[in-house]
């Protein structure tokens, strides 16, 4: 097994023991990139220089028995939203051309701080508005989408282009290219993990988390991540909590909840039995499974589209004004439609999202955490744009991407999306739990015993 | 002295040793209403017969030794906004015309749990769209405005009509008629008080709050008014806390900001000079005077018109379109220019609040309390419409009385407003108070220990 191929525990673990140096992991990682990058197109931009001077500097003090955190000497591909001081952050527009960071986001701070090393930041649809990453392939058939916005991030993490990454979700941009390229990701609880420095879509519905190999492995980036800024105005000042789960797997008595409603609507059928057959697994090692209805549902399209298109047209303001030409198409017309957006749309999507978020609240009085499917469907070819379902409905591709993700968004509540297997086109399958606001936890804990129950998967085969 | 002329700390007191019947107590509150409510018309309903139901059920209850809470006894006005089941909730709206709660407000409930005895409904600027409160005069001079929108609360109280009221504060309509009526009002910290029941202005920056006699009655209010209640989405789950200021005067050590800028620009002399001996006596009390800038003011009226004005039309939204005849020419014109405002405005309201709650919260951990006027002039006479300030600068009368207020509404910290004298016409001044976020002790300890330093107020001389 070459480096590049290492969960992110593993590696750490190889690392802390001198089994294996940053210097080789990281060069292997950046061998990895090259080989694939070709075919997949993960990466914006390839720090190589950086990344093997960290390595080196990582190596010299592992040889001294001097570790800076969990993390140390582990490469990472960061969404090109985020600020890493003397880069770069291009959102993947040509708006932001000659940019350069002054200072590391909140995030780049803290993963720096806990070891992890920078390999390169990731592609995303154009400062993350939409569901796709036209730059990036799928990591498992390059002629399919790698979803998005956070594709070039999990198509990364997928293909051993990077051994973790960070995404974020806005309306699924964790999740959706999680589930598409067969990783996991995590969309944490809204204002657990701190904005400071990284590029806003739609302020009350962006959030930051990791897409990783394991379930494991995004508790310990999560670990990293979380922890109060008050330069994040949605930050909550709560103390710091160790969330990798223990090695347990037993599920006894927790309820789970099985929507009856809205989840498993319009979902492809191998994607639906694979789901299932994975919350049956969760029943298997003692979850209690508990239908439940999911409330309020006519209102996730308007609601999130309500509170995304204003509260991205409020933040680009400026340039839509002086440089409108350098956007593309479909963001430029989105950013423009949000200018004749009035108080009274915006405010009726707040009081929406405000009633959401107690009929969740009341839900999930009754049980602790929801398994459903993260996408209806896997992974389109890219030239499709629309999906027919069963019943003879058609549905746009982004909307499909956005419709299962966009509710933990509205209401803030944690989402993990975790690999479940492939479907027969060998295209793989997530299933999303969610949670209690705050309650990671819970949700991994489930995640990685059911990830525990299955055989370690391989890196996706490209090339 | 008549019972009536009681603070309510006094009456409880009295009515807890049995020296004072709740009967007693009703009766006269009643009796002076008839006798003062022809030249002030503070009241929307007086509710004579439910009160003396209620204070001959108090009266039996004490004599069998049984005392509901710390307000057993005590006769109260609720602006008429505030829901009592079996009550209309008019807002002084013929738009409410045949209105009937169904259930109390939790305020309600909650001082009725606490043995507070409603006698009657006060009137407001209609539905708190405004600044004065046309139906009611000053309890000082009837030819001379009551301030608003709480103006019948506040009325009610400085003139024996009530031994306590509550009133809603958006941009100031606790504090500026507590100040014009010679009386303490606080506005609580945003989320301190439930709102649940309560017809809404602005819901990010209406608060509900007790208006008294003393400082320490206000304490006592807040105590029964205060904690969670998950049907307003703004209340925090906060422990129960008892307000009440110890008999203390000693503020040694305690920092005041004395504000360098904004709140003493534009100010009538007389009341400066109040409000600056006030301050003084609390530096003779010990406490240590820091001068303070005041953040980010001149974006204080935009901020709070832009949220306050769609979020008010968002709330009037149906009947605005279904009796627009039905409302005041004023309240009207507000309400039809909401519909005009952009999503942007609102964005740009709301951005501008976040910066200003963290400038607010740096000055915050300078100082533990704010001292300033509470409005800057005394109460205007009924047909003025703007004042003018010696440097020749016109401003309109509401505008003034808001000026002073908005930013405790817009930045959500507390604030208290003490009387501190008179002017020469007899007019009462107000000192403003204002603290953390749920800081209300200090601004409670520091008003009452002012107020302990003067003799007992009369009330106001009407009639």
């Amino acid at each position: 097994m070459q480096p590049y191929e290492l969960p992110l525990a593993a590696a750490a673990d190889a690392i802390r023991a001198r089994r294996l140096s940053p210097v080789e992991l990281v060069d292997s990682v950046l061998a990895r990139i090259e080989e694939v990058e070709p075919h997949l197109g993960a990466y914006v931009t390839v720090t190589a220089e950086r990344a093997r001077r960290a390595a080196l500097e990582a190596e010299r003090e592992a040889a001294r028995g001097r570790f800076r955190g969990p993390l140390h000497g582990i490469p990472m591909g960061l969404k090109d939203l985020i600020d890493v001081a003397g880069t770069a952050t291009t959102a993947s527009s040509r708006v932001r051309a000659g940019h350069r960071a002054q200072a590391d986001s909140t995030v780049a701070a803290r993963l720096t701080a806990a070891g992890a090393i920078l390999v390169g930041k990731t592609h995303t649809h154009e400062f993350a508005y939409g569901l796709t990453t036209p730059q990036t392939n799928n990591a498992w058939d390059r002629g399919r989408v790698a979803g998005g916005s956070s594709g070039g991030s999990a198509v990364a993490v997928a293909s051993g282009a990077a051994t973790f990454s960070l995404g974020t979700d806005t309306g699924g941009s964790i999740r959706v290219p999680a589930a598409l390229n067969g990783v996991v990701g995590l969309k944490p609880t809204y204002g657990l993990v701190p904005r400071h420095g990284v590029t806003s879509l739609s302020w009350s519905l962006d959030h930051v988390g990791p897409i990783t190999r394991t379930v494991e492995d995004a508790a310990l980036v999560l670990t990293a991540l979380a922890g109060h800024d008050p330069r994040d105005p949605a930050s909550p000042a709560a103390p710091a909590v160790d969330y990798r789960p223990d090695t347990g797997t037993d599920l006894t008595g927790l309820r789970i909840g099985l929507p009856r409603t809205y989840y498993f609507d319009h979902v492809d059928a191998e994607v639906e039995a694979a789901v299932r057959y994975a919350i049956g697994r969760l029943e298997a090692l003692g979850a209690r499974l508990v239908e439940i209805d999911i409330p309020m549902t006519r209102y996730v399209q308007a609601t999130q589209w309500g509170l995304m298109v204003p509260e991205a047209t409020a933040y680009h303001e400026g340039t839509l004004r002086a440089v409108p030409e350098l956007y593309q198409a479909d963001v430029r017309i989105l950013l423009e439609a949000g200018e004749l957006m009035s108080a009274g749309d915006y405010l009726r999507a707040q009081r929406s999202r405000t009633l959401m978020r107690r009929e969740w609240a009341r839900v999930l009085e009754e049980v602790e955490v929801i398994a459903a499917p993260t996408v209806p469907m896997t992974a389109v070819r890219a030239d499709e744009r629309t999906v027919t379902w069963p019943d003879g409905t058609a549905e746009g591709v982004s909307d499909a991407f956005v419709r299962l993700s966009a509710p933990a968004n509205i209401t803030g509540v944690p989402a993990l999306s975790v690999p479940v297997g492939h479907d027969t086109a060998g295209l793989p399958i997530g299933m999303q739990l969610l949670g209690r606001p705050f309650g990671e936890r819970s949700l991994l804990r489930v995640g990685h015993a059911y990830e525990r129950t299955r055989p370690a998967r391989a890196l996706a085969p490209v090339a």
